[in-house]
């Protein structure tokens, strides 16, 4: 008997079912009024204005005619045929995306008991190549509330040709989808305004749920962030956070952690806020005061030097992931050597493509290009032998550089060690440089839903099942006024169509939707200029600790975005 | 009026005070009820044999003759004399530290309303120079429940010279204590059994409190984890665990993570139970089944090769900072190494000494020395080259080889991916090698501890006043049977000599305490040897969560230490 009490006890602690997922699984999101109260109507939304460039109009005639929307209740009407909805996951997994599988299984089940939610799985592909299955009460209530986009899986494939456009369109049709989600971030968003054009006439509407950690998918005063932004945000807060208390305790570390959010600094921005690191670099203003990379290198030392004097030879340093990006003379010549090696590769065989070369050789191809202007080579060789070879590094399959594959904060870290060398040979620094360096991407993307997330999640589902069982195609559910609590929320259908601009992908201009970055004009940056300078000196460190879910610290927001809608 | 509410809101967002901290420092650790009643008395506790070498009886001649004690309450007997009593907090900072202060502190207070508690500042060093602050209560309020050791700082100096300890038996007779907490790991709770032999003269009792992430001070049947180690364990099993989510979500990466921990493998073990990971390392099963570097590779891309065949390229892989320790092979040449470097630099001058050398000529040098043997070169010149240059590395002050400071996971991920592009070219792996790499220590360090770290923390700090009221130094305070209810904690006083051995250091014996590796015996480990084929080929993946101090999963152990005292 002790014996079988024994072994219970280990089948316990060797199972992978844990007291924290049962009590995230019982959680029960809440719904703001509007989506409570059933599928409503959806009605104009005024006082915005939402142009759409003529590109948009010639390629995308019929979705380009769509106008703002709101949700609102009305008496509820009772569907007669069951519809059947597809849903499909896109790009990064994001934390929220399983609830809004929940929200929009449990809207068209409220519906219509035999109203079904067809699940692609492994992203975009899985319709092209029609790989589904139908969703069930019970992997939806397996899946509520926790990380990651498991129920699915996700991809990056995109339906970019008219041949994978016409699988998609003979998957939907014979599986006579009344409707189709895609859950995903700016490129996803555009493929599903191609795909609501494109699948119009088999009557397959399409909605767009705005998903990605990066933050950078916005629309002014109608979409202020994202889901799965404030999750991530948190769970790098919590490591950024628990630096910091080291920092303090062992009073001996500089901590150099560069931070996953591509090109805009949103992330990082957001993470500041919660921890209050000493220095904090946001490419957006590093781009519009021109600063060079020896300019950034400064701004570090600067601080390092002057904590040095205080005795204090530690501190916590963010940089964002896309930061090179925003540094001209980098971008320069990342174009340039990104062209050189384009042409380059196009005359040669595989096994004598450009990442077979050695470093000498490349360097020296590069020297003999036309485009490359001796003013480039002093710039290439003043940078140090770290970041000369993460500017050759290998491009991805649309020829362009891979920001996240170079190690940033190493570099950086080298050229400050290197420039506070000299500092202390001339006697102007007095500290000792220990450093650790650190990349927080894919464990904060992984972390399960903050309760924000887990309600806009469940709150965007639904929307996309409203807007769908109103008739409208080719428009992104979004939910207004998330500073507010859930019972204000607003959800809301933005036209896809007017938030495309031209932007020049694989060497072509193309229709997409533009990438928000961090609006240098807004309350949130303004207040980091006035906050940064005591943050670098003093310890003002904060320390948000672990994402809870129960208690006082569970119900938290972004900071950012409470800031600027102030 | 609307502008003023808009200031507070935003100094309120800008502040460094949280929900999440007021909410902590709320938190009563609970205290068992041996320690509940007061400080008890100490009784001898039987049943255990703890012998001390000769080595030991003759340098700690005094406190070789403790024997083991238990803490039992008894009729309060009231002080007369109020107490001044001192507490360092000793190496890298563990979760949980500041409870420990908090307990002494409360313990004091109780037993005499002026009985005082002085904290010395930034370590050891700060009672050789004398370095200190008055604790009060407003102190331990602040910073009850909170991660780090802000409250004091620490660092790593030992007082290891008779000039040290002269300084430190002046700084403790000027301050009159009659009594020392020494709060750190094997080498802190050495010095403390010292301290205790020196400072019996002027009336300071010495007590040693154990902490240490690494897991490594544990004493079987007494002492089975130092605190700090849960907590730090929980923080690396959230970053796992969200990989594990992330992995089965994108299904693309391999994630190799190197872990904090030194050279044991505990933390590695607890974060494999916290996680399921699809691979896991243990050090001491390496030395015991005397695995060349080669076999680990072999170990890991096995499973690759296994998981591509079912179509799973991606997975999660646990490698403890200390393994190439365990790595026979590596450990030798790492031995030689050491020994060439320090023999060349007794005689070089600084600008001469091995690290200003290049590489080439530092392999010269290797090669041309008398204890450096063909088999040693071929060995060598087969590791890839950042295993070669990680070999070279600098040693530290002590001329020991600074295992942190290698990217074993690096080296492994480069091994494994060489070996599996040859198994690629003979058609036996068909996979798809991508792979992130990442490292976990000083994040999961500076955690907030979790609710068990709060209590044994606590209890820790009231153990060690009641070994000091009841006369008692050279011990080490300790809480039996961690695996029960709190109610049911046995607070005892291990006597430090018996704990002792000869290891060498800075190339000669010296008496210090055993770390204590992973038992290869124990339940734990059998279950891991079980489990882990399971766990590698299905996604049999655990997602802890962060952790949690509120609701039901808030009230966790490391699971080692339960499945071992089963």
């Amino acid at each position: 008997m002790a014996g079988k009490l024994r072994q219970t006890k280990i089948e316990a602690l060797l199972g992978n079912e844990t007291a924290f997922r049962v009590a995230r699984r019982s959680y029960q999101p809440h719904l703001c009024p509007r989506l409570a109260a059933g599928a409503g109507s959806t009605r104009p939304l005024d006082g915005f204005d939402l142009d759409v460039i003529k590109v948009a109009r010639e390629q995308l005639p019929f979705v380009s005619k769509n106008t703002l929307l709101k949700i609102i209740p009305d008496s509820p009407s009772r569907q007669v045929t069951p519809r059947r909805l597809g849903v499909v996951l896109s790009g990064g997994p994001a934390p929220g995306g399983h609830n809004v599988i929940a929200g929009l299984f449990h809207a068209a089940k409220r519906a219509h008991p035999d109203n079904q939610v067809i699940g692609f799985l492994a992203g975009p592909k899985g319709i092209v190549t029609d790989k589904h299955v139908e969703i069930t009460a019970d992997m939806v209530a397996t899946h509520l509330n926790s990380g990651g986009f498991h129920m699915l899986g996700t991809g990056r494939d995109k339906i970019d040709t008219p041949e994978k456009m016409k699988r998609c369109r003979e998957t939907c049709a014979v599986l006579k989808l009344s409707g189709l989600v895609v859950v995903g971030g700016d490129d996803s968003n555009t493929n599903a305004a191609f795909l609501a054009e494109n699948l119009r006439g088999i009557g397959t509407q399409v909605i767009g749920i705005p998903k990605t950690i990066d933050g950078d998918l916005q629309v002014p005063g109608l979409l202020q962030i994202p889901f799965g932004f404030h999750s991530a945000c948190m769970a790098f807060a919590t490591e950024v956070g628990n630096l910091n208390s080291d920092c303090k305790s062992d009073l001996k570390y500089w901590h150099f952690n560069r931070l996953m959010g591509r090109s805009a600094s949103h992330i990082a921005l957001e993470v500041a806020f919660q921890t209050h690191p000493n220095v904090i670099l946001i490419g957006e203003e590093i781009e519009e005061k021109e600063l060079t990379i020896h300019n950034v290198v400064r701004l570090i030392a600067d601080v390092i030097v002057d904590r040095a004097r205080e005795g204090k030879n530690y501190g916590t340093i963010l940089i964002p992931e896309g930061i090179l990006e925003f540094i001209h003379e980098v971008n320069v010549l990342i174009i340039k050597i990104s062209y050189i090696i384009a042409r380059y590769n196009r005359e040669a065989t595989e096994d004598e493509s450009f990442h077979k070369l050695s470093f000498e050789e490349q360097v020296q191809l590069i020297d003999n290009s036309d485009i490359w202007r001796d003013y480039d080579s002093r710039v290439f060789l003043g940078f140090p032998g770290l970041l000369q070879k993460g500017l050759l590094l290998p491009r991805d399959s649309h020829g362009n550089f891979q920001y996240a594959m170079v190690n940033t904060e190493r570099i950086l870290l080298e050229m400050v060690a290197t420039y506070l060398r000299k500092q202390k040979a001339k006697g102007i620094y007095k500290g000792n440089l220990r450093t650790q360096n650190h990349y927080y991407g894919y464990d904060g993307r992984g972390t399960f839903p903050t309760k924000f997330d887990c309600d806009y999640g469940y709150n965007l589902g639904f929307a996309a099942y409203s807007l769908l069982a109103n008739g409208a195609t080719g428009y992104m559910a979004a939910i207004k006024d998330l500073h507010l609590p859930v019972a204000d929320w607003q959800p809301i259908g933005i036209p896809l169509a007017p938030l495309m601009h031209l932007e020049e992908r694989k060497g072509r201009l193309e229709l997409v939707i533009a990438k928000q970055k961090v609006d240098l004009e807004a309350p949130a940056f303004k207040l980091l200029e006035q906050e940064r300078r005591k943050w670098s000196l003093e310890d003002h460190y904060r320390f948000p600790g672990p994402i809870q879910f129960d208690g006082p610290a569970a119900d938290t927001k972004p900071i950012t975005l409470q800031l600027n809608s102030l």
